[in-house]
Formats: C-alpha cells, sequence, structure tokens
C-alpha cells in the first residue's frame, strides 16, 4: 500500500510513532520533491511538538545518511575515530584532537563546517593558515588518510543532502530547536565519516547552543542511542560553555592557540578537554583498556612533540604553510574593567556577538571573514579583578575595538 | 519594522497570542504568494498545538475575509440573515430555511457548496432538480433577493480565496482538525454573505464532522465569538447527529423531502430544527422579540402554503424546472434486518460511505453525481425490529444495491 504523507503527518501529530518504512518513504520522497516542502515543515512541527522515540530517530538518521555518500573506507583494519562538538566559544579542540589522535593506529577523517552565528567554524579557523585547502576530494582524503592518518576538511559534494534540504527549510519554519531534528542532523553528517567510534562533546551554558545542562544530557543521550542503533560506539561528554575554552576567540588566534596546546604550553582547560575527549574515542576504538592509560599515552604524544609534527604533516598535506612561529593577528587593545570586583558571569552571547562585528564571524552565510580579529581572554570566571585592569584584550583596529568596547563591557558581570 | 514569518511561526509554536498585524501580515503575504506553503503550513501544525485565543481567531477570520469580496448590499434596511451548519447527514434543512424565512421581511443570500465525504452538499442537492442554475453572478443574486428574498447558490469566483488556499493546505498537511483554523475557515465563508444576523447548526455525533456534544460546544463558541467581533448577531444550536436527520439521504430523495416538509408532511425532526433554526434566526433579526412568537408565525407560513411556494419561485428563478409530484429516484430495494431486538446505534459513517458507493457522493473533488440514488430509513434509533423488517430502503439498480448490502448491515447495531 502506497503511503500517503498527510498520513504520516498526521500520525506523528497525534503523538504516534512512525515506522522505519514511513520514515524513509517521506525523508526519500522529500529529497527526490515529490513530497513538497510544506508537508515536510508541518511534520517537523509535529515532531517538534511530539517529539520522536530512539527508534524514530535513529530511523530518521539513517535515512537522511542514505540520502547521500558516504566517505569511502579504504583500510578496513585501520579504526576510524570521530568527534563532534556542538559548538562553543573559543572551540578549538578538533584542531589538536585530530592530529594527537592520528599518533595512534587510528584514522581521524573529520568532516567540519564553517561559523554562522556566534560559534566559529573549524574550516574557518584552519583557513588562517595561508593556501589551507578544505575543498578536499574523497580520494584527496583517502590517500591523506593513509599517509598522515588524519584530515579535517569540508563535506564534499553529495554528503547528506537531506539534511541541507532540511536545515534550510527548519531555519525558516521555526522547527529548529526540536532535540530529534537536531540529534539527526549532527548524526547523519558525523556517521557519512563512516566511523567505528565517535565522541560527542555537548556543550551548556551562555556561550552554547543548549542554555543548560539537563537539555544537553537530553541531546547527548539522543546522539548516543542513534550512534549504537547505527553500529558505532558513541560515547558523549558534557562541557561547560559558561565562559569561552582557553583564552583565544577568532579564528588565527585560535590556530595559535591550539599550536601552544600542541607544544605543551596552552591553557590548561583546552589540554584537559583534548586529553579527555582522546582518552575516551581511544577506548572506544578498543587502542586501550582504560581512559587513564590513554591518557598517559595522550600525554606523551604532546609532550614529545609528536602531535605538533602531526599538525604540521596534516597542514602541508592540505597545501598550508604554516608561518613561523605564529600566525599573524591584529593589534591588541585592552579592555579595562570599569569597577573593582569578582567575576561572576561572562555572556558568551555577547562576546561572540563582538567577535561578530569586529568582522571574525558571520551574520549571514555569505559574510567574508577577517581572520586576524578575535578576542584574548585575561581573566576567567570567579577571578577577582582591579579597577583598569584588563578583562581581556581586544585584537582589531583601534576603531572597530572601540566601537565594541561597550558591549564587551556589558558582557562581564562584575561584584 | 518588518515582521518575519519565521518569528511570527515561533511566536505560535511557543504558545504567545499573535497580533492583528501579524496575523494580516501573514494572510496578506501567504495570498501575494510572498509567504510560501511550507511557513503556512508549519504555522498551522503550530496553531493545531497551541490554538488560538477569540481575538486571535477573529482577526485570522477577518484576514482571510478581506483576502477578497464580499457579496453587496443593495438593501441596506432590509436585514440579511444567514445559518451554516457544519453537514450532517440527510441535512436538507437549508433548501426549507431559506423559503421559509424568505416569507418575512428579510434577505436570505445563500452561498453554499458541494459535498465532499459523506455528507452531502446543498448544491449537489439543488442540482437534482432540472437546469436549477448554482452560479448565480452578483447582479443576478442582487435581482433575486429583491424579487424572491431568497437565493441559493455556488460563491462566487472570488469569495474568501485565502480559505480556498489555506483549506487545500490543510487537507494535504494533517492540519484540518483545530477549532481556530475550522472557525475561521466557516466564518470567513458566511460573513461574505454580508449578513446582519446568523445562526449555527453545530452537528455532533456519528455522522457529523465533530464526534461529541463537547467538541462541538468548543466550535459553537468560537464562531459565536467571531461573529460578534464582527459586528453579525450570532448564535448557535447544537444539533443531535447519531442518525440522519429525517428519512431521506441523497440528493435527488432529500429534495423530495424538503418538498414535504414545506407541504406540511415532512418528518417531524427535520420540521422541528428547521423551525428551531428560523425562531432563533429571525429573533436576532429583531423581526420578533421572542422565540416562541416566531416559532408560531413560522408555522403559520410552512402550513399555509407560502413557503412552497417561495422555494417554487426561488427555483424557477434560478432556471430549475420542478417536476411534479417528486424528483425521479432509482427503484427501492429493502435492506431486511438479519435479527430481531432494539436498533442501539446507526453508524452515520458507514451510511454515507454506502450512498458514496451507490453514486450519490464524491470520493474525490471532481466525481461525478447520480441524483436519484440515497437510502430512505424505515427505523429511528431505540425503535424495535422484528427479523426480517426493513431497516431502510435502497435506491439504486439491484447490482449496487445488492453491493453496499453488508456495509449497510453493519451500520446497524441491534441488541
Amino acid at each position: 500500500m502506497a503511503l500517503i504523507p498527510a498520513a504520516i503527518i498526521g500520525k506523528k501529530r497525534d503523538g504516534l510513532a512512525l515506522s522505519k518504512e514511513e520514515i524513509n518513504a517521506f525523508i526519500a520522497g522529500f529529497c527526490k520533491g515529490e513530497i513538497p516542502e510544506y508537508q515536510m515543515a508541518a511534520l517537523a512541527m509535529a515532531i517538534f511538538f511530539q517529539s520522536m522515540d530512539a527508534a524514530e530517530t535513529s530511523f530518521l538518521t539513517e535515512a537522511m545518511l542514505r540520502s547521500g555518500e558516504c566517505l569511502r573506507r579504504i583500510h578496513p583494519t585501520v579504526m576510524r575515530v570521530g568527534k563532534h562538538s556542538t559548538g562553543g566559544l573559543g572551540d578549538k579542540t578538533s584542531l589538536i584532537l585530530a592530529p594527537l589522535l592520528a599518533c595512534f593506529p587510528v584514522h581521524v577523517p573529520k568532516l567540519s563546517g564553517r561559523g554562522l552565528g556566534i560559534t566559529g567554524g573549524t574550516l574557518d579557523k584552519l583557513e588562517s593558515i595561508p593556501d589551507y585547502r578544505t575543498n578536499l576530494t574523497q580520494s584527496e582524503i583517502e590517500k591523506q588518510l593513509s599517509d598522515v592518518g588524519c584530515v579535517i576538511t569540508g563535506a564534499t559534494g553529495n554528503i547528506v543532502p537531506a539534511d541541507k534540504k532540511l536545515y534550510a527549510l527548519r531555519d525558516v519554519t521555526a522547527t529548529v530547536p526540536s532535540i530529534p531534528l537536531i540529534a539527526s542532523s549532527i548524526m547523519s553528517k558525523k556517521l557519512a565519516e563512516s566511523l567505528d567510534a565517535l565522541v560527542l562533546d555537548v556543550k551548556f551554558g551562555t556561550g552554547a547552543f543548549m542554555a543548560n545542562q539537563e537539555q544537553a544530557q537530553i541531546l547527548a543521550d539522543c546522539m548516543i542511542n542513534i550512534g549504537k542503533h547505527m553500529g558505532v560506539a558513541t560515547d558523549a561528554i558534557l562541557s561547560d560553555m559558561n565562559q569561552p575554552l582557553g583564552k583565544a576567540v577568532g579564528n588565527a588566534c585560535e590556530v595559535n592557540e591550539a599550536l601552544d596546546v600542541l607544544r605543551g604550553s596552552g591553557p590548561a582547560d583546552v589540554t584537559d578537554l583534548v586529553l579527555q575527549l582522546c582518552a575516551k574515542i581511544l577506548v572506544l576504538a578498543k587502542q586501550f583498556p582504560s581512559v587513564e592509560i590513554a591518557r598517559s599515552e595522550l600525554q606523551t604524544q604532546l609532550h614529545n612533540g609528536s602531535a605538533l609534527e602531526r599538525f604540521e604533516r596534516m597542514v602541508m598535506a592540505q597545501g598550508g604553510k604554516l608561518p613561523s612561529p605564529v600566525l599573524p593577528t591584529a593589534p591588541a587593545h585592552p579592555l579595562l574593567s570599569v569597577q573593582r570586583g569578582r567575576i561572576v558571569g561572562i555572556d558568551g552571547q555577547k562576546l561572540g556577538l563582538a567577535v561578530i562585528q569586529l568582522g571574525g564571524g558571520r551574520k549571514v552565510a555569505h559574510d567574508s571573514i577577517d581572520p586576524s580579529v578575535g578576542l584574548i581572554m585575561e581573566k576567567r570566571l570567579g577571578e577577582a579583578i582591579e579597577r583598569d585592569e584588563p578583562l581581556l584584550q581586544i585584537l582589531a583596529t583601534s576603531q572597530t575595538a572601540q566601537d565594541v568596547t561597550p558591549l564587551l563591557q556589558s558582557a562581564f558581570t562584575i561584584v
């Protein structure tokens, strides 16, 4: 019997679970244009209200994944591993994690995205490196995994077209904030990397997509279920984003900070998060029996320069030319505290908006980015500050630094 | 500030009330094609879940009404009155009500529709009369109101185009069963008749759109509110549709039954419902101080032949040729009870489906109709029946009568 789209929408509207066959038919029909956007929009809104159970969410992810191609596996015996972060201010962990993991006998085929809104994008950060290519072909990805073990590039042409089409529709129909829709969107793209093991970094707090830990946990559980259903060893950590990760927020300055971590001298919070994620991944990929052992081995590779060398090989393999000692950034202008006290709040939304205003992020998808601008945090949450002591440094021209000063001042709550 | 459609959808999704300006902008944009169908579909689904308050529903009705033209008022001093039924099996009240009301100094400009699904349409019934025209122009409607006082015709070209577009979209996006969307759809079309007084007949039961009395009451209250907001004296009655109204279900046979009522010899339930509706309307239209007085005057017009004569004038004015004594119908085949007992249930859905199978109704909008077929009920709910006594007569050819027999048998619960 042919499936009737309106009947499928009605079933979800009434709170019933959709079958695998119904979800497959709907997504396939939507991709082919046989099911019009208005029916997909109505279904998305019904999902917003009625949600989806674990099985439905997995079927949806699988249907989206199957709408396009996955990366080919060239070495079936080498474990392929991945990480996904839901995005947070100053999150440069991917830049460190991929080469660090590649020091072990695993492949890290990372398909990353660009920034939109207040959180930055890994591709934008890497493109601060002159000539770094983010448009590798499938064959180039395969070759680089063989040669270097890791790659960070953009999604190739036909990766999860259903998600591209559905996300664009959700964006204009107020159906973005739905856990099963978010989870299936993320997981379909990650599973297209054809992984064996995946760790998710779900951020919560003022600088993140999920405002609180409870919501982050629900999203994490939902994605872990999908991963398991699809036969990928999956785990998640929740990480606090009530202040930027590390000190640098921007593009070139974040690459510089990643290099610091790779040299063993980066901020403790970044280093610790990378080690946590990598240890979990290597245990899931059966490289070590416990996260303690994995962590110790990871620290060795970080401190003996292997991870840094692997990063340099990855950059070189993708055509990039790393300047020494650091990437150039705009001049630093201190943002001075107007009062003495203790920092009890840092509004990540405002810091992110300030970076966009400096030219370091995008308001709309086609905005161009100035990699040299950004912020360098001088103080962390809970620290004491004197009047006229710098809260942060603004990397920008004097004029734009001055323009964003009121916004940046308002981002700090000092008591 | 320009209104952003996705923000309006998001507001309704989050359970907030939309402003008049937002609703106007959305409906106007939708009609002009500036707001795509997928955004309207998402909003309709959000309304399904979050509903609309009385003010929002009135604004929506007004916005839809304003998308097209209303009937012109030619005699500003003559009260214009109307009735709308939500549709029920065997409901031929409009055919009697319009000419009966026209015996009083009011105008009855009735725009009716065709049947789709199990409930019949007034236009289909009237088209059983040879040459009856249902496509009168605005000028023809005006002239006939002056000459006869009543008209029953199809909606002219540009009546509430927003409803046509929105209803078609709701039909394929599982957003039909929403009280504010149903109420605004009905009321925008009724208000296009430019009425002073309106009575709604909201049906409930197995043969009606609303399954139970509580839902019917909610819909009635919603429509009364809209009418009052738009300055039209509006009231409603709830009527039981757990069995067909009268004995005849079909097209020609229902016209014949309406003529019986107009001759004073029709079934009591039809006559009583018509008198109830008309009395309420005449009181709302300030023709009589109480329904009791109105009812007595109405009975006079029914019994002295005035209403029948008015019906004949209306048919003639619209080109129709009423055969004497009745419209021809297909041969009658009795449906005999297979058991002895008491009738405790009559499933209107099944009776309606049987009429469609006989060719007397439509499955899809372009189906043609055979006016001669139908059912004549012999027994009512609660009555005793003997084995082999007829439950009803099937008006059809022998073959089709035989085909629908199992379905019709299953419509009766006899204990």
